[in-house]
């Protein structure tokens, strides 16, 4: 709401979110698709009237049937992102987004060219016999996100390169648009890629840049994610599942694919969605929990699932979610969580916290661009953890918090703002952002909890938290026979 | 239907489907439950009564608070599976299920102890001082499936053991039943682990072995899961992804995690489960496609997804679930899946079948004991493929049909009757059971798929055919710039 006076300056950047507002921009574009296609027909006749152009070849639209896999081997293309200084003076073939473009007068113009999140600076100059006047024109007037293919040689220019993400320029020959974007597109990618704080301190040197609001983001998500943030968030995700795989591959679980539909609800406490199965009720799955306690009692010892929750949720926080893919562990115990595991050597307890530190280290070893590109637009201090994790018990917990002034019921349940506070006096004092309390109360697991064999009213579970944030938590059970 | 007689002969194992028959087999279980305590109850009385055992901390059923973790780290427990002669002599301490009790006399007992498919013989013999006789009577009491912790030495035996995949014995000297199960269970899991062959093989012999069904096993599915060919055929499906994986992320690919609640169908052709969400329409997700293609749009380059399915179809051949894990591709080709791939050396259409061939190879090389687990009770042969795969046209299929007597509309689709008879031809000829066609007519293909340069009425696409079948399929397409 705060940003609405920006909406009404840039409506076509912050469209509402109405139906009627969506329906709006659909009959928008769609008159301006029209538009475009009836200009480029009339502008590409003007043009052939206006002067013939012996260089035509370099440059233009790619009609379809030339697109159309002719060349089954054909001239290699170079990846934008792979683009460096030792490669000067080469001819190189790219193919990207026009993600700027900006003409200098009639014989020059510049195209910042984006390929997964990487750009290089491409220069088209006048130049007889290869860069006719009308090549410099097309360029110019290309529409941005379109997509193209440039042939041209790799130049190092003497000073760095600020609206690109490769240290080159491509001093280009040919120029062709391979895929036409429309001409105004609902987000811009340089706007979608601006970080607050650029946005505030051009506000403060008295320029307003445009904001692109979350719900423009949604509506028009095939845009947004190509922004370099958005790009490393996914491959991010990527990674933590396939770290979250491998880790527990190698300590001999194996990765279920529990159902979905399912005849009844898989947990009590949160709301399901239902669903008519061929005449009969059928459920969501809202966990794999009781599927996961199925594959325990049938032998297979140590599971896990990386799959979609569902759950028919009204809560409006960022921690809960209708859809979500959840990360779900399932082991078999013989006694305590704190025993020594099939290696002899681990104990249980330590696959559940080394799984979140070797999660931890690979995302740092082997995401570096990924979280560079994310803390460009959403700058953020790198996790703080321990080699060999915390562990508190409840009662610990409740002991530093009373020390810092917090009364809690130590029978009871944390509340956020407890659990942010205990993050804060566990940093203090350990200089840890992640720790994990077990010895939770018994009355506020779920029934199937074991309870703790030196004092009733606690029971053997525990919370994992990072940054004052629960990230998961965990139940130790009596499994059965059959 | 033709095992009818057997399922009476043998009603605990052969259930029906019906409700009825599925309440009544409930009540008499928990009937089964009630006696059993009753019994035990009156037999441990009158035991104490009989004679008191000064060898009685040998054995018994464990009361659950000495399960309940009171030891923090204990004995270590060693796995059946990893039992073997270079441990001779050696005390061991195993848990596990008592698959099979056999009593010889009132002095010996044999127990057969599982754990995740590997079995191991322990023989329980009365001896002065360590096993009494009332421990022996107990074993040979336990009921089956119940899970045990066996402590004992082992021994090598002079001849082979046919009912243990462990080649050596346990001379037990504590045995203590941690979870006891039904003295009666609707599967006995050395029937349900019986080959075909087997069953015909005891027939001709004059023996009637069990046979159970497949209604029987699916009712019960947490105990047929617990069978050696079970358990392996799930440890292959958690490899075959991991493979996928693994063989994707190395080409660049991303994982990403589409949305299965959605508004509209994804695919036009086969039935949707439609939902409620929240007073609006919604729909389950057929496939993932218009998703990968968004991402594809987003600039991703190259995506996969392993997740669920939903399809509300009514067939009934093995070939429809009405919910499936989907293994999808989806990939940004330039010009054709001919072209060199990134790294200038593999083709893109090498990244199709080389994925399969990692697959074959990585199974045969990592999962020999699931493979074998599995071919004891359903034999098959090897999979014949080639190191380089075959790639026909589908012209040139039908020409091969042709010549085999079999015509078919060249421009028309292939039934599953036709595609079993080419992949016949292809092994006959070729020597593989791994196959693909391309060049589909473009006729049978959605409607996006992208015709051949060089004949409209062929498609730039392919299917993937094993033994015969189709595996998947694939279609190249024009994606757009926005």
């Amino acid at each position: 709401m705060t940003t609405s006076s920006e909406a009404d300056a840039h409506p076509s950047e912050q469209p509402k979110l109405s139906k009627k507002a969506a329906k709006k921009e659909e009959a928008k574009l769609e008159k301006l698709r029209r538009r475009l296609e009836a200009s480029s027909a009339v502008s590409g006749a003007a043009e052939e009237e206006e002067e013939e152009d012996p260089l035509a070849a370099n440059y233009g639209e790619v009609p379809l049937p030339d697109l159309q896999s002719k060349e089954e081997v054909g001239e290699p293309y170079t990846e934008v992102g792979a683009l460096g200084e030792g490669m000067q003076g080469r001819s190189v073939l790219v193919r990207g987004r026009a993600q700027a473009i900006r003409a200098v007068g009639k014989k020059m113009a510049f195209v910042v060219v984006r390929e997964r999140g990487f750009t290089v600076q491409c220069v088209v100059t006048e130049q007889e016999g290869s860069v006719s006047r009308q090549m410099v024109k097309f360029v110019a007037s290309l529409n941005r996100e379109s997509i193209v293919d440039v042939r041209g040689t790799l130049t190092v220019p003497s000073s760095p390169i600020k609206g690109a993400s490769q240290q080159v320029e491509i001093q280009v020959h040919k120029l062709h648009c391979v895929s036409k974007a429309f001409p105004t597109l609902p987000i811009n990618l340089e706007g979608a890629a601006r970080s607050e704080a650029e946005i505030e301190k051009a506000l403060q040197a008295g320029e307003q840049l445009v904001r692109v609001n979350q719900d423009t983001r949604l509506n028009f998500r095939v845009l947004d994610i190509r922004t370099p943030a958005n790009q490393g968030i996914f491959g991010i995700q990527s990674q933590v599942g396939n770290i979250f795989r491998q880790f527990l591959l190698s300590e001999g679980f194996i990765e279920i694919h529990t159902p979905k539909l399912i005849a009844g609800s898989s947990e009590g406490g949160s709301a399901v969605f239902k669903l008519d199965y061929k005449g009969r009720p059928a459920c969501l799955a809202q966990s794999p929990q009781l599927h996961k306690q199925m594959s325990i009692c049938g032998d297979f010892g140590r599971v896990f699932e990386i799959g979609p929750v569902f759950r028919a949720e009204d809560s409006y926080t960022h921690r809960h979610l209708c859809e979500f893919t959840g990360l779900d562990v399932e082991m078999e115990i013989k006694k305590h969580y704190f025993e020594m595991g099939l290696d002899f050597y681990v104990q249980v307890m330590d696959i559940v916290d080394q799984l979140f530190v070797a999660m931890f280290d690979s995302l740092n070893a082997s995401c570096k661009k990924e979280l560079e590109a994310i803390g460009r637009q959403y700058p953020f201090e790198p996790l703080k953890y321990l080699r060999k994790t915390l562990w508190l018990t409840f009662q610990e917990g409740v002991q530093m918090l009373k020390d810092a002034g917090v009364e809690i019921d130590p029978l009871g349940d944390l509340n956020t703002e407890v659990e942010r506070k205990l993050g804060q006096l566990v940093l203090e004092k350990y200089g840890t952002e992640f720790y994990i309390l077990h010895r939770y109360p018994l009355a506020i697991r779920p029934f199937y909890t074991m309870p703790c064999y030196d004092n009733r009213a606690s029971s053997n579970s525990f919370d994992v938290f990072i940054r004052g944030k629960l990230l998961g938590h965990s139940t130790c059970q009596q499994t059965f026979s059959d």
